[in-house]
């Protein structure tokens, strides 16, 4: 399994990227990493790591970088040699499998719908999908991001694509589906979530759609895979980040008045609870989130990614790739339905 | 002061209702609650309150319900004794200035916009503003869930509105306002949210409008208003629910772990402290979510609202109407823009 790596996307880069990818070959024995970048820059820090297996850590050198708060089409018009762009035309060539950066995430995803030779064969548009914890363990919300204008059969084959992925990688079989909505009776919602709903309850997935779901919903994890459009899913992936890290700063504060008023050990007991905590609504974890639709597996990683998230995000898509999770989308697209498992 | 109060709406209704309109008039003296729902089971409950003041809670009775669960429309349609269209009846009227009620919110929308003689001069769609906590305080979200066809000039309107409210009721001084977005870069998103970004740029309020906010710029506080249409904030502010009840509900796991771990006394001060905390995530110190643009005040609650609540409900209910929050609504949306103060 070969997969490139923007070894120059992130906040952080190329040093925790490297790292990542470093860590990557290390547990996985076939793997192989492409890091795409800055040669001297790769080298400087694969030399802090004198265990790497260099063999298996190929550099593929690109002279630009798509900053992170670049325009992404102008970007990628006028850096023709950046190195998300590369890792895309590995992939084109057949030469990788995967693409994984923590990069410009309008880049990625601009690199990819530029070109739909790279869709699947059936794939409308592909969409981003994003895991978000629940009290029924992770669920997929889809799409957060790659369609800002999603049509109802859009949403529909997210929902197909969305549950192959929860059946193929999350491990859950017959993923129940819900359309993210203002209310769970029928006819709440705009013109587009009303005809979603009826191509979904005359489709062949209908015994697995459960209808309108609302915010709340999606942490219920009744619904598996959630859908909704790519503005919706945007926002709401971020809102959540941002309040996972308020209610933690709150926290923070209180545990430090606490820490003043119980004994020692109980503070430092609360600290590494609450630590521990914290990690479980990272996305550190979770490794990325998959774009689907497309020839190739592709993770968009978050911009702080550290090398842990880059590694469970090279992990995540050496297995989808593995998992010819790509030739069931393409099956059961064509077939206009998830077929009985 | 009068206000109408919805005695039947919500979900343990009458009980904490009619406690907290009791302790609302018994708080503010010059105010009377006119309790409208079932006169027998009003009764009852403020047989439960000796200390009630009964000549400020009169009851306007009426004969039916319409369910939390109910499709509105119809609800309305066939109930048409119901205790919320009677509320709004008393608005129309001049007997109440505001109607506060934690029931069926598409009614309470629903019942204010069948009639558009009840919205303000110059208004072109009622919108509900919620309060959302961040970093900096709390800040307002709107539209969240009254229009599920914004124009751009719609969320014009509720920058005006909703900055109207930010000043009056939350006391800050000229509003910063912010539309979201799914990136902060000028040429984001989609063809209502450029449309919008061209009205703001080129109206008076172009100088405390900052741009598109990301989602999880909304707890970071630099907009004091958050402008969105009604189907992404309706499904946020679920969301934002849905997340910290989830957090907390993980937490307690964590601390039913610690709690064997650390003495008894520090185990109670954690817990205190965590019970302090959630309460600055409920919806109940917020008092609800008003509907702007409409003659007279609106409070719509929350369907699980205590006495608490509702009696912080009807304190806002009464400041809005105090405040001429609706002449200056009326005064600024004719100027096209909100007045240097």
């Amino acid at each position: 399994m070969r997969i490139a790596l923007d070894a120059m996307g992130g906040d952080h880069a190329p040093g925790p990227i490297v790292a990542g990818a470093v860590e990557a070959v290390h547990d996985q024995p076939g793997l192989t990493v492409v890091l795409v970048g800055d040669r001297d820059r790769i080298e400087a820090e694969l030399a802090k790591a004198p265990q790497a297996d260099l063999d298996r850590l190929p550099i593929v050198h690109a002279s630009q970088v798509v900053g992170m708060e670049e325009k992404p089409v102008e970007a990628l018009r006028k850096k023709r040699d950046n190195s998300i762009s590369k890792c895309w035309g590995l992939m084109a060539t057949g030469d990788v499998k995967a693409v994984v950066s923590a990069g410009n995430t309008g880049a990625m995803v601009g690199s990819a719908l530029f070109n739909n030779k790279m869709f699947l064969p059936g794939v409308r548009r592909p969409g981003i999908a994003a895991i978000f914890p629940s009290h029924q363990g992770p669920i997929v919300l889809i799409d957060v991001g790659a369609n800002m204008n999603a049509k109802a059969e859009d949403l529909y084959q997210y929902g197909v694509m969305g549950s192959i992925y929860a059946e193929t990688i999350l491990g859950v079989s017959e993923p129940k589906i819900g359309l993210l909505n203002v209310g769970t009776e029928d006819d709440k919602g705009t013109d587009l979530t009303k005809s979603t709903r009826a191509i979904y309850q005359k489709s062949p997935l209908a015994h697995r759609f459960i209808g309108n779901v609302e915010g709340r919903d999606i942490y219920e994890g009744h619904a598996h895979v959630v859908v909704c459009e790519g503005f919706v899913g945007n926002v709401l992936l971020k809102a959540g980040e941002g309040a996972v890290d308020f209610l933690f700063a709150t926290l923070k504060q209180e545990m430090a008045r606490l820490m003043s008023v119980v004994p020692a050990e109980s503070g430092q007991a609360m600290a590494s609870g609450l630590s521990a905590l914290k990690s479980r609504f990272e996305y550190q974890e979770f490794g990325g989130a998959p774009l689907l639709g497309i020839r190739g597996a592709c993770i968009i990683c978050h911009g702080a990614s550290g090398d842990r998230a880059i590694k469970n995000a090279i992990r995540v898509a050496s297995t989808m790739a593995d998992d010819k999770l790509n030739a069931l989308i393409v099956e059961q697209i064509a077939a206009g339905h998830i077929a009985e498992s």
